[in-house]
């Protein structure tokens, strides 16, 4: 496939469904993906954070992306995080990625080990040399504790190293800033905001698309959204992200003094893909804390007002 | 071996020597390994931040502690670091380090991810369950950007989960309340402290010994430290002390500017090691930067004023 | 005068124009105040960030507010920072304030002392109760180190202890969450945001205005925002902040091997205030470090670039 | 009086009684000097975090310093906090406390407002230059949420502007490199720890003195530590730093889901000189939550554990 240049619209970060013993459910992975692309995503995002990618064996990694690239078949693209600590452990995740057959890589810049921005962007060219694929850079700093320098992000956009940016930073004025460059804007650099709260103003502030965690309980919500974004038309923009808004709720669910804010949002996410049908089994991989059955009521409650069950 | 509790002296962080190509060289790892037992190491920890684990592919990983394990041959204990983001990543490095000879495991609370202290103690308790060996907590905030809390370490220590303590915290005075608490004082216990600029006084307050970066560049001084302050010499302790910190100033060696200061620490460690003959090249990891000739003149300098050379 | 509920429009938060020896200059403060309303500001806020309010002494907040409410003479609101560590000092700020005639307070939650959420509720209280004038609370995590938790403002709006909230936090997904919130909408809450790059995309998420530091330099562009934004252009809107964020950039003007990014932004704004003639004197306050002739040349360039100049 | 240089000994940073209606308690607050000094302690810290500085309006620092001055008399230094976001106002409360008497002042960096270490260094030269009165750094990123830089507290050491420091950063090894250069050893510059859990391992290291909170509550405690550390008598000193380090816990009397970590502390040490006579009234000042029975009754325990009762 030709990767498009930018890759525009509602890419989901496919949250990964296990079993009870916490090994990869391949055949609900399947039904996720028909479901995803069926709602209309215009491209998926595996092994990304709501993929539970830091907690998933190296093996693990391999059957999520070789299922998932079977499934998908083609119709869209499938983008693989490569989230690994530095460079030569990257490497080893992408020389995986291109093998299962990926479209294109997202990574990090290097954590646990802190590094100079000269690093970060030695990081990023290394990989983009070792692997040939499209490269996205995933800003995350919630995760990586630091973030992605917008100079850095702008010479490696220059230069050729990176094909986008995954912004979770949070940071939308630098974005704003970023979006604003004649480097990204001369580049065909794809821009993606990870912020599924804030979806209608980042298309509005010239963002090419969204990576919405939410988008796994509802892709057609999303798809919505972007279309009438698209169709300059900000009033419906508006009305559906407030909806999606109100039902981000659900990641609330879990009860804060027994598990952190992470594990009550990806255990709520796959509970609710659960009640919905789309995967046969709600569980999270260890060490988080599954939601208890208040919980689950919770979430269910979310549904139902949200007119999803 | 069965595992001294508690485990008393000084066990040095081992640098990993690597090529200029980057792969790990085993022949200047035994020399190395062979240098640190004839000064005196009551241990030694593979696999640790100063040995560049983050940096390491799972397969360097192993040949570093085969390579470790058969250079000691039973002499000391070896600990290995198995750093990985969550539980299900680290049991896979556990199963490895264990296969490999490791007398005991040493993991960090997960990172990237990031979790509760209840998902903590967890994680913990899942790789003690998995691995048969003593296993050591390292609380290395700087790095995973979650501080252990102390309530966690006591319990894990009292219900035999947690053979010891590295505390990378440089919080002494949390430190100095788990030194004393009946939790730790009963069981055996050890707390190894990973400040190299605060032996003596760790020391004092009651820990068992030190994980020093610095003694892979004099660990005979460390050696020395340690002795005064079993003979209760804490003037002589000091003194050794002092003058190690001054030595520390070495880590500064490489400009701020081009480069963060974990790589201009490491590089300055290899450099050293290599101005002292202990490894053939000083070559450090990607993507970190290397020193350049003044900044390896500067380490030169401080080995010689501290009568290294 | 009764106070908007909720007010709406852009209230820039003024700058403090000083002479060379630090003295507040009030005939370029009414100047300025001047040409703000003329340029169809809706508001005025005093004594903010932007205001230098941690520089300026007692004696001069107050010689600063009975400037301005004299120098605005009914016109448009003005609400008067009461920047202060903690609830009694803050009360000291707000009897100060109301007695110069302003129309509303400003309090950041306490900072250099830690506090509880719950202690942050009891500090807007308390001020709410000694201090008759609307209360505005000013969320700057970056100068406060605490984020207001959502939760906390929602309860301080609905039992009417709040009016409004200036938001700086750039954590624009939580504030969507408060957009929304039936105890927010259904209360004549004012949300401001502080974020001058981000106008556009605050007011589609339903803000109510904007605190624009920038609005010192190019006020009129900030009212084009705004009106273009309540017509529904969202494309002029957009033209408008897209110009206004290329702008922006005059903030780094000074040299960052010399100043911190706050001395380089204040010195900027104050810089082009200097420029367009609006204030005698670009003096910023001790221990700021002034800009030097180079950073003045680019403040320059960028003016013109703007066709401001 | 010739200021000591170094300062030496046991300076307890001396809460501020206030009666129930948060005003000071001048009586209590005689008291509680009188018995310090009658304990031995080497000087007095007065408006400091323990003595509730940031929550004090102006005319309340001024009478616990007026206060302070009359009942020492002279017998020991008192140092004085003014601790205010900025140069302009710092200097304010200088004025404010040489006119009390006071001998020495104590200045963090600014607050509130980012700075660069050039500015910090500009700070603490303005305020020497005014305030003809020895100037000690108080290094509390905790509260200023930035760490004085070493090299900058050593240049203003060795050009006469600092006469000492008071290190509450927690950072020992930051210290450790700081007691043993030069520019510190042959200034006569005084280091006093603020950590009251590692005095015995701050003084082996070189340290001056301490700055204990828990000093209000145990003084001939810390002048008992201080003494066997003179005296070389590294094993009392430790038993009796161990025994304190013990009664410490008092300081989480306070429910954690009522308040927070600070107002559980400094209610605490109210409760404890209430309980022991020490001043007529435990109350804290707002927005702080005092301690409940439960707590008071915690408090007691410990205390009487400690044999203080």
């Amino acid at each position: 496939m030709t990767f498009p240049a930018p890759l525009r619209g509602v890419v989901p970060p496919v949250i990964t469904p296990l079993t009870e013993k916490g090994e990869v459910d391949t055949a609900s992975l399947r039904r996720l993906v028909g479901h995803l692309i069926a709602a209309g995503a215009h491209g998926l995002f595996l092994l990304g954070s709501s993929g539970e990618a830091a907690y998933l064996t190296d093996a693990q990694r391999r059957t999520v992306l070789e299922t998932a690239v079977d499934a998908v078949a083609g119709r869209v693209p499938v983008l693989a995080g490569v989230i690994e600590t530095t460079t030569p452990r990257v490497l080893d995740r992408a020389a995986d990625a291109v093998r299962a057959g990926a479209d294109a890589l997202v990574a990090t810049a290097p954590f646990y080990a802190r590094t100079h921005p000269a690093e970060i962007a030695g990081h990023f060219r290394r990989i983009r040399a070792a692997a040939d694929r499209p490269l996205f850079a995933y800003d995350i700093p919630v995760a990586v504790h630091t973030e992605l320098p917008r100079e850095v992000v702008l010479d490696l956009a220059a230069d050729g190293t990176l094909a986008g940016l995954k912004d979770s930073s949070g940071d939308d004025a630098s974005l704003r800033r970023l979006l604003i460059d004649p480097r990204r804007t001369t580049t065909g650099f794809t821009v993606l905001t990870g912020s599924e709260l804030t979806v209608d103003t980042a298309l509005l502030a010239g963002a090419d698309g969204v990576v919405p965690g939410l988008g796994n309980v509802d892709p057609r919500g999303y798809v919505r959204l972007y279309a009438a974004a698209r169709a300059g038309d900000w009033a419906a923009a508006k009305a559906e992200q407030d909806r999606l808004a109100a039902l981000f709720a659900l990641t609330e669910a879990g009860d804060p003094d027994r598990m952190g804010p992470n594990s009550s949002a990806l255990g709520a996410f796959k509970a609710a893909a659960h009640l919905l049908g789309l995967i046969d089994c709600p569980a999270t991989a260890a060490p988080q804390i599954p939601l208890d059955e208040r919980a689950v009521a919770r979430v269910r409650t979310h549904l139902a007002e949200a007119g999803l069950l």
